[in-house]
């Protein structure tokens, strides 16, 4: 058993489908949980999704080899100086979507991030949120970066990682500052971006509505506007700095297309795009080999 | 019979589309084409597309009722210099995507825009293109916006309406400047804003390749951005100035979330988000309805 006794801060799309992978793969034994909501205890109850529902965090902090703060970014610093010291053995891991804040507030709280937090972010998430919306195969073929540091337990990052893999994952180990930047331009960037757009348009002042006559190329780009503004303003001021860097990254090539577009400049203008789409095909032949591997490995079950 | 012959000058995606939307609706008789290259005349023929191959343009002029320019956007000027006067009683439409360069075009070439000449735009495309591309139902429950002005002839606007609406679409009528200020929000922008990210992101210095942990969210959003870069290349260029004044508008939103994000200002990233999170739904309401009812149009058949 490669978990026997897993414990859950927060049961909701991402604690909730950890878990249920982990029993599908039998690679968990117990599944104690911590949740405000009456409402989510009685569901992580009646779906199976936990065995039972500790009375404090200490006290599950006490009872489990495994603790896995599902809790909203800006939130983790709040649980690890509630944790205080952590029982000798006890790993610990979290699903934040950015890693610098948390690795400071464990600074904070430790001095030092302690041989047995694993900081981690799956790549994964849904529109949906919420216990119910948990799934067995939400992290099957997709990537989960651990972000530890030189005095990481070898044996935590070993056991975090096999943890993830037996979710469906792929494990990647990545700097802390690199995962922040990374995730900045491909997820974080893009939302800001999205959001931008859709308000800008919104204030228009047109005697039609604009959005009748937007069509598929629109919907894609602007699916992201829809995402829960709470969670997207704790990731943007969680990565502020890197965040901002994206932006500036990017407004240098608006600058750039938009002195092409005012001059007439058809060499810049072609070169930009026709590198953007070759970028952009490269990628779409990456993730439909992964999604391929995903399909197969679902229909080999 | 609604149009008795048919001219198509330029023979891809869009004229093969509309030829066979026409034939489906029984609304065409004899379709006559124009295009550069030798494969696309014996695959037009081949398919059923056309009927015949006209010797020239002022031919097809001569032969057809209804003309459409089915070319790239900055050939439309070319095209009308070529037609030359509009022999009396022939319709002239065209189906690019910026309407301003098309009417000054013409404005050029006669002096006025002839009474027989209806500019329009049907909202529909692609991922591919080409006579191959083509597809029956390409503009079902699309939207085709058409720009007359007060000099249009009401037959001429009459019989481009109908005709576009026998391929299945729906016909809006609009002002030149208001469809390209429109479009430059709903389409233009968006496609200016991918390609800017892409190219931005492929060019960040990281030990990692950024693309390989890219998500859904950045799948949607940059999907665009595989576009043809000669096509927007040109839309971008025809419709300089509305596509400027959306970037001015949109880089006002932005520089505010840099600013909020900056300083830590939760309330103007809340409601920004918020905001555009409702008017996104809307969007989704507005699109869902739309497709449900070219479900249950197609289903009818």
């Amino acid at each position: 058993m490669l978990v026997p006794r897993l414990g859950l801060v927060g049961i909701g799309l991402m604690g909730a489908s950890l878990s249920l992978a982990l029993r599908q793969a039998g690679a968990v034994g117990r599944v104690i949980g911590l949740a405000r909501s009456e409402h989510t205890r009685q569901e992580a109850l009646a779906r199976g999704i936990v065995d039972e529902i500790a009375p404090s965090l200490q006290a599950l902090a006490g009872a489990v080899d495994v603790l896995v703060l599902c809790v909203p970014t800006l939130s983790v610093e709040t649980v690890l100086a509630e944790l205080g010291e952590l029982p000798a053995g006890l790993v610990v891991t979290d699903v934040a979507s950015v890693k610098g804040n948390v690795v400071e507030a464990a600074r904070r709280v430790w001095g030092v991030l302690p041989p047995g937090f694993v900081p981690g972010h799956p790549i994964a998430g849904s529109e949906k949120s919420g216990v119910t919306a948990g799934k067995a195969d939400l992290y099957r073929q997709h990537k989960v970066i651990l972000t530890p540091d030189e005095r990481t337990a070898p044996e935590a990052l070993a056991l975090v990682t096999a943890m993830w893999e037996a979710a469906g994952a792929e494990v990647v180990h990545m700097g802390v500052e690199e995962h922040d930047r990374v995730l900045a331009f491909t997820s974080h960037l893009p939302h800001v971006l999205a959001f931008a757009l859709v308000d800008a348009l919104s204030r228009q002042q047109t005697s039609v509505d604009i959005f009748r006559f937007a069509a598929g190329g629109f919907r894609d780009f602007t699916r992201i506007a829809a995402s829960d503004p709470q969670m997207w303003h704790d990731i943007v001021l969680a990565n502020r700095q890197a965040v901002l860097a994206g932006l500036d990254a990017f407004e240098v090539q608006v600058a750039a297309l938009r002195q092409a577009i005012s001059n007439g400049d058809s060499d810049t203008l072609l070169d930009t795009f026709r590198h953007a789409k070759a970028e952009r095909e490269r990628f779409g032949a990456m993730l439909a080999a992964r999604q391929a591997g995903a399909d197969h490995s679902a229909a080999g079950e």
